[in-house]
């Protein structure tokens, strides 16, 4: 591709770019495409001469557009949004275009440190705790933030003597599959890890932790990590960081808080009670690629002390070792995650930052949980349903009163309809209905018609 | 950011790119800056209202383009290439815009069907064996795609009673520093990783292997893991896979095979010899981000039963498994990676394949072999330096015949000098420069260029 065929198949992309997310409210949210259909309309085999960019642009706006779940639907009340915003693509583009890669410092010095300014104005804006400055970094996922923090635990809790069979840690029913995936990734056994019971509200119960931390240390085992949640995926719960903090700190387990989902409303001060507990924890994780609209992959991780993730992940190789780095005068994040290659990520965040400013995107997140609220209100006040969970922030959970059938069936209906996309979930074995306001494009009219199709296929 | 903002300020991004490659080559490779530098000269805290588009135009071509090491300059002989073509910025530029969520198929078919497609054309224009197809999965990097190798081995090993402390890994001292990190993240100590001797072309010894593995069997261990360069990092050594396969397959150990740089090699007819012994691997990986020019991160991984990696790495207990995604009807794509996450990574790699096409790309590494071969000419010639390593393809090893200290200074000098990158590692205890020749805008004058500076700094 020349720089000129560039240039104008670049200006096309963009207003194309432009006009999806102009009219992605009027496509079906939840693709209606079978197995293998998309694959079937392109060609099978590799063109044996390059293509003219139409027939790319051609397939895009068939087979491949039709086989899209819109993420940036305002019809998407799915999972957790994971929003896109303008400014977070151009920022990606950029860093697609420079094509640079941070993996240390020396290799791209403004990669790294534009990563740990935006950290550092993300602790100033979500009003975390003053140690987290500095010990920032951006992972691709909060999968990968639990996974980094858990073995950074497991190298805290090892350089003490523990060995790893005897390493036990915590969590409640209501944590991310990540969590689990983590430690299985890191060689932590189902049979290490105890499911902590939660209270009415889906959060954990601190006299069930201290009792099972009790338990295992009688029993010779070393509890060396507990998963909080600050606002779980089946229904944003919020384990009492306060009150889990100070049963972690005495028997040496590493505190880490899930914020992935919920984090980002600090943004809000009015919201900053999500942080409460933070300045004991030992590692937090909140997601730019959900509410904040930081294209995914941008997921924030700060750690109070830097030295077990470094001592976990840094392999210094000959080839990799640089004179600024050896002397501790700068970060390589190479250290700081699993992979070693890393994109100029911070860019995406800090355009969003600049270009839309945090107050537009504090004052979304207030609207979406004032929807959130009322689509509550609409829930109590009809016979036909009831809350599974409480509500406490912009997400919903609710279950049809004539049984787990008729509340399945209700998510399918919607799904199929395309009219709007939810997702199913189980709580305390009870299927329900997971509404979660959170897309950018949403305004209150959707809101509305969501609940009148919900109604209306009741 | 209002659409008509992000059209015309993406418009001017898209410019800004294509005069970027356009001019990389005047810029000094190596970026100048002191530690701090960068921030130093960036608003130390986030803007209390949003910023003109200006304002962050003028830092990305101040501070951060100054803070910027340039990988896609024509003098970037540093490390690997890490090529980002116009037709991959692109394909970047849709899923950035799109920004929809692959985890699994349902989440949005397109992402799945067409990152399916895309590595089962790798499959076809790298003649790799034919149980890959369908078997393929992009991950962010080498790294995480070695990650999920010792993943998937460990699992098979322990379903057939290995206890963890008894697997046993095997590699060369020339092994890429992924396989030694990614054996930690799955808490396999170092004291369980033999280092295998090999030749005096950084092969490893089939032999060496074969003793490591009797001695550790008798002693009641379990190989369970065999990583082979196919292209070491140092230096560009070739394993003897064909050799070593039997070795493994008698033993029960997964071998693994690590073509990060060398493997795209193969899009050349007369270079397929880079698979060979592929047809016995367990599972393989190549880098798109590259030599290809598909922009970081596309890391193509392939095995041979998806049975084991998918059990290491399921969120999903067994009896919530579809009979769809079991019986290969679709891919639940989050259970072949660590995250949770996925971008529409294939779509730049679908790019590069119909917009560039696979001839421009074989022709392209055609010529860095040519001229790589033309510098190990002037090395021979040249009595001051003497190869340290035979050279298989793109990449010269070279050593000052003054010593280790003229050898680190020469490529401090070149390095310093901002006209050209190149990077030092170390080869059987000697200090070696290495010289790549592997960016998509080197021609042959920057070549000549170079080996005139190395010349008149020596």
């Amino acid at each position: 591709m020349t720089p000129d065929e560039f240039r104008k198949a670049g200006h096309l992309l963009i207003d194309w770019i432009a006009d999806y997310h102009a009219n992605v409210g009027d496509r079906p949210v939840l693709s209606q495409v079978q197995p293998g259909e998309v694959r079937d309309r392109l060609a099978a085999n590799p063109p044996a001469a390059p293509e003219p960019f139409d027939a790319v642009l051609s397939d895009l706006d068939g087979p491949v557009m039709d086989g899209l779940t819109h993420w940036q639907s305002p019809n998407f009340f799915a999972f957790f949004p994971a929003n896109t915003t303008f400014s977070s693509i151009l920022g990606d583009l950029v860093s697609s275009g420079l094509g640079v890669n941070g993996f240390s410092w020396a290799t791209s010095p403004a990669v790294t440190e534009v990563e740990t300014l935006v950290l550092d104005w993300m602790v100033e804006l979500l009003g975390l705790p003053e140690h987290f400055v500095g010990n920032g970094v951006i992972q691709d996922s909060a999968s990968s933030s639990t996974l980094c923090a858990i073995l950074a635990a497991r190298t805290r809790a090892t350089a003490l003597g523990a060995l790893p069979a005897q390493l036990v840690a915590y969590c409640t029913a209501q944590a991310h599959s990540s969590i689990e995936k983590g430690l299985r990734i890191a060689g932590i056994g189902a049979d290490q890890i105890r499911v902590v019971d939660h209270d009415e509200a889906f959060a954990m119960r601190p006299d069930a932790l201290r009792r099972a931390i009790e338990s295992d240390v009688a029993a010779g085992l070393t509890p060396f990590f507990v998963c909080a949640n600050a606002g779980s995926t089946s229904s944003e719960a919020f384990d009492p960081v306060v009150d889990l903090a100070p049963i972690c700190a005495a028997s040496g387990a590493w505190l880490h808080v899930d914020g992935a989902m919920c984090g980002v409303a600090a943004l809000a001060p009015e919201l900053r009670w999500v942080n409460d507990g933070l300045d004991l924890a030992d590692s937090y994780t909140t997601n730019g690629h959900k509410w904040m609209g930081v294209g995914f992959d941008c997921s924030f991780f700060w750690v109070r002390d830097r030295g077990p993730l470094i001592e976990a992940l840094s392999i210094q190789p000959a080839y990799l070792r640089t004179a600024q780095a050896q002397s501790g005068a700068v970060i390589d994040y190479r250290d700081w995650q699993v992979p070693l290659g890393r994109r100029f990520r911070a860019l995406k965040a800090w355009f969003v930052l600049r270009l839309d400013g945090v107050d537009a995107i504090a004052d979304m997140i207030g609207r979406h949980i004032e929807w959130a609220t009322e689509v509550e209100s609409w829930v109590r006040a009809d016979d036909r349903f009831e809350l599974l969970a409480p509500r406490s922030m912009n997400l919903v959970c609710i279950a049809h009163r004539a049984g787990d059938e008729a509340t399945e069936a209700l998510v399918e209906a919607i799904n199929a309809s395309g009219a709007a996309q939810v997702t199913p979930t189980v709580l305390d074995g009870r299927k329900a209905m997971r509404i979660c306001v959170g897309s950018h494009h949403t305004e209150r009219h959707h809101v509305v018609a969501l609940w009148e199709l919900v109604s209306s296929l009741a």
